[in-house]
């Protein structure tokens, strides 16, 4: 559905996932509304950043003020600056929203942020209830089927059973009370469901990459240029360059589709815990480890797609910036991902602050493990920091073993890096909050970065080198393996030479010559892994990308269905007959 | 008036430049016709490109046929794969088009690439002359108010004179003569004025980059988010991230908008040498070097704008996707230049080709020079290659020269690659078309690149260092000199350790301090360096980056102007009272 139009299919999952979810895991009390949830009798959205609190959740002003004499919340917005904003699904249709705000009791005490249900509009009427003001906030980039909205509300009460009593709850007297004493933890908690919002969001990437992959590389296998002699051309995806453009996004499509996948597992298991109330270490450990990895996927991901899209917007040359051939859309769709669920570069700072939390056992040589697995590099930590590149060969560099190993040195090299500019940054007077962020640009960033892409990698590689696989599929998934790997790895190769990793002009020449030999090998059966993924041509809806591959019939059918495409324009007679007189404007007084 | 809306801007431009252009320098008989165009009585194009052929110009299939017999040229499209396609101006209103055709003469011979003006509608009434299909492409990702076009020719007859006959003509009975002899320089001739055109889209590009910089700096430095103190939030200029995510764009505009600059001015001596026919080695030479230096800059100014464009966007997160803060429009009309005049990767080749022309004379030892002296660094080919990284600080980077120096040894290297990869894959057998086509990544490609950037540098270098600038403005723009050198040198990193220039890991280090370094001392003059070129606000039209920093407030004015923003949705019935009974579009038979 998504790969037809994300509109629809955000705004069901806007509504079932993101809005039903926390309602869902509150408690016993919602069973009645969640079945009017679901039986669309009420429609609702997730109201949590405000105009100017999007990345900072934690400085939201909104307020909650529990009045005892009603026992009643109310709901109250400042200033406009506090207004509910960017809510999906609010903008139109929702009728009540989660509402997220600063939980106040009668005494003054400002409790932390806690989530409320809120009705904003009459479920038969579909007019704002009153006290509450509520629109649409435009037209955005892309995703315009999907209403985004605002919300005002002047002093709204609402029945006290209206909050979402997770992790605190109020007396009837007016006292809070939480089973979270820790207020940081509570607000995590609070938070909670935001990694369900970035697991789909990683998906919804993939999706837009094998869409573009789809579109880009159909196109390159029909579209003809130049040639051998002046008689022949020859499709342009036999260029080295243009399969050195397309191809690696197109091995990081099936490497991350299959991680993404994987990682959507280990989230069931975590979720399936949260829903039965486990209260296992494993569970809290498993908790940690899936939000690093998922604050990691997601930035990731939707780069590798908004990259990928205007890679094949450019490689499809023209033709590529026509509106019907859609890779505008999904561009355009594909763009807030690197945005909305944390902003990418901030959403990594929960990866790289979870990898440094491990350096203290490094340092000590304690021993330490995670549910999944994925901090395995660190173990070895002190022996792989004296690794080196070792491939003799082009040849020696064609399994993705070579760029793994160069990742895992990657990143405990980043990891060691980012500790020793950490404690630089605090020795010379440095606040916490002033060193962390000095730590970021070429530290802590790069080493999430690394440590998803090996983590992603790992799997793929496990997977493609699996005895199961059928000897006949193996081959081919081998090659996009290892040319996602080294692919990847080339954009860090700088480091692995500063780092002593590489040395010499021919570690470098050995990787790219590899990914140009593995471009070269792969680009055969180009078109069958993308036929792999592709939906049907209704589906794909781009003229160039038909799996007829009649590129040029295909656009001509869809320009000469467009209804002005013929015309003569309706200001035709000003341009010719009627031009306007120079100076005709001028005050005649 | 780009800056407000490139659409009349690029009609104008296509009118009186790229179509009247090379009327104008074909020979005095069309002396009249030029004086209609300048009147507006007729609206031209410039119809080079077909549906199968963009790129391949040479591949273009459209026939202009003399017949002796009326004195005519008959203009024929021979399928509708040959449709003159993506002609701007075309779609609407042109009158007039500069059709590019082969030129046969009644023995069948077929003598190339022409142009003919070419009669598409009726000046009074706007409609397709007889034997002419001419329409609207539809729309594009960007730039919907150009009316992009094709028009497909059914055995049109225009008048002998209409031939452009810069390079050939055709005498009475159909001989073909020219005065440039060799066909492969007739056709060079025939495509000379598209330098124009790429001069004007590195133009606009910087336009672009002027844009979105304004928009993303000034909302940075207004929005705050985060701070020491839970208490107290910071500009997310502050933040070392964010300063590095957009200050090193603005250096690059202002670097590049002086290298633009200077390149217009020695363009428009060449132009001033073709209008007055000189014939000099060095007007030839000029015209070697410009084409050149257009071939890359081109690519690397729009590369550079459509990738500001897209930080821009993501560092306003949320606010930088709604449509009207205008970061969509710059992003979707900025993303052609990319593409047309000129693939940019393909275009690229014309400058490593340029440069490789070279390799004989440095082989030789045998002097050389250009007009326009961007070759000066090929001189000292042998000695630069020996140039070692010598920097021992942070504080020995903070100068241009740095970067300078390292980006000369990079162009040496890297032609010096470029060649033996050359000559080694034509040693082992290969074809002069493959050979070439395996030479463009990480060789000729990256040549070309380095080659542009260092050209780009080297100017603005000079520039910046030059006594004559007022002492109290060179501090500032010295600093935007070394941080564009070193932001664009520290993407080319790796070849430096590969290659040997750079060893051990303080070389690297030394370069991303003094990045960062910069991006600090720059930091507080960012707000004032982006006033200098940004438009008025009404021009401007971005409530985030509205001069008076009232961006929330700015931002609210807008939305409520929306006519919808309040309204309830024309379906509201079938949301809530007349929802659809599932099922009911079953067959009821």
């Amino acid at each position: 559905m998504g790969m037809y139009d994300w509109s629809p299919s955000l705004q069901y999952l806007l509504h079932c996932g993101v809005f039903a979810g926390p309602i869902l895991s509150a408690s016993e009390r919602f069973a009645d509304f969640v079945k009017q949830i679901y039986e669309m009798k009420v429609f609702g959205c997730f109201a949590l950043t405000e105009l100017s609190h999007g990345t900072n959740t934690k400085g939201i002003r909104t307020t909650a003020t529990f009045d005892p004499s009603t026992q009643e919340f109310i709901i109250h917005t400042p200033d406009f600056e506090a207004a509910k904003f960017w809510v999906g699904n609010m903008g139109k249709h929702a009728t009540h929203a989660v509402v997220y705000a600063q939980l106040y009791t009668p005494d003054g005490q400002c409790h932390g942020l806690h989530s409320f249900i809120v009705q904003i509009r009459d479920t038969k009427s579909l007019l704002p209830v009153p006290g509450v003001m509520v629109g649409d906030i435009g037209m955005k980039l892309g995703q315009n089927g999907l209403d985004n909205g605002f919300a005002m509300f002047h002093s709204v009460r609402i029945p006290k059973e209206n909050l979402l009593n997770m992790a605190g709850d109020v007396t009837p007297e007016g006292r809070y009370s939480s089973s979270v004493k820790d207020a940081k933890e509570r607000f995590s908690a609070a938070l909670g469901s935001l990694s369900t919002g970035r697991i789909f969001i990683t998906a919804i990437s993939i999706t837009n990459l094998k869409l573009a992959l789809s579109i880009a590389i159909r196109f390159s296998a029909a579209r003809r240029q130049f040639g051998p002699t002046d008689d022949e051309e020859i499709p342009v995806l036999e260029y080295q360059m243009q399969q050195w453009r397309l191809l690696p996004y197109l091995a990081a499509t099936y490497a991350l589709d299959y991680f993404c996948k994987s990682l959507a597992g280990n989230f069931v298991e975590f979720y399936a815990g949260l829903l039965t109330k486990q209260r296992s270490q494993r569970q809290v450990d498993l908790g940690r480890e899936i939000h690093a990895l998922c604050a990691a996927s997601k930035p990731l991901v939707s780069w590798t797609a908004q990259q990928a899209v205007q890679e094949c917007r450019e490689a499809c040359g023209g033709h590529g910036y026509l509106a019907m051939n859609r890779l505008g859309d999904i561009r355009n769709d594909s763009d807030p991902n690197c945005t909305y669920e944390g902003e990418n570069n901030v959403l990594l700072q929960q990866t790289s602050n979870y990898l440094m939390s491990w350096m203290n056992c490094i340092r000590d040589k304690a021993p330490f493990e995670s549910p999944l697995g994925t901090i395995k590099v660190l173990q070895d930590y002190h022996h792989i920091l004296g690794w080196k590149f070792t491939a003799n060969s082009v040849e020696d560099c064609m399994d993705s073993s070579v760029p793994l190993a160069a990742y895992k040195w990657l990143v405990c090299y980043l990891l060691k890096e980012s500790d020793l500019k950490l404690r630089k940054e605090k020795q010379s007077g440095r606040s916490d909050f002033e060193a962390k962020n000095n730590c970021q640009v070429y530290y802590c960033r790069s080493l999430a970065i690394a440590f998803i892409e090996q983590t992603a990698l790992q799997r793929y590689h496990d997977y493609t080198h699996d005895p199961s696989i059928p000897s006949t599929l193996q081959p081919v998934l081998k090659k996009l393996s290892a040319l996602y790997g080294l692919w990847s790895l080339s954009k860090h190769l700088a480091v692995l030479y500063q780092g002593g990793y590489a040395s010499g002009e021919q570690a470098g020449k050995f990787i790219q010559n590899a990914i140009l030999e593995l471009c070269y090998r792969l680009k055969d059966d180009a078109v069958a892994l993308v036929d792999v993924f592709a939906p049907p041509d209704f589906i794909l809806n781009s003229p160039i990308a038909k799996a007829n591959g009649e590129l040029y019939k295909n656009m001509w059918a869809e320009i000469l269905q467009g209804s002005k495409t013929l015309n003569r324009p309706s200001w035709w007679a000003e341009l010719c007959i009627n031009k306007p007189v120079i100076g005709r404007l001028r005050s005649k007084l």
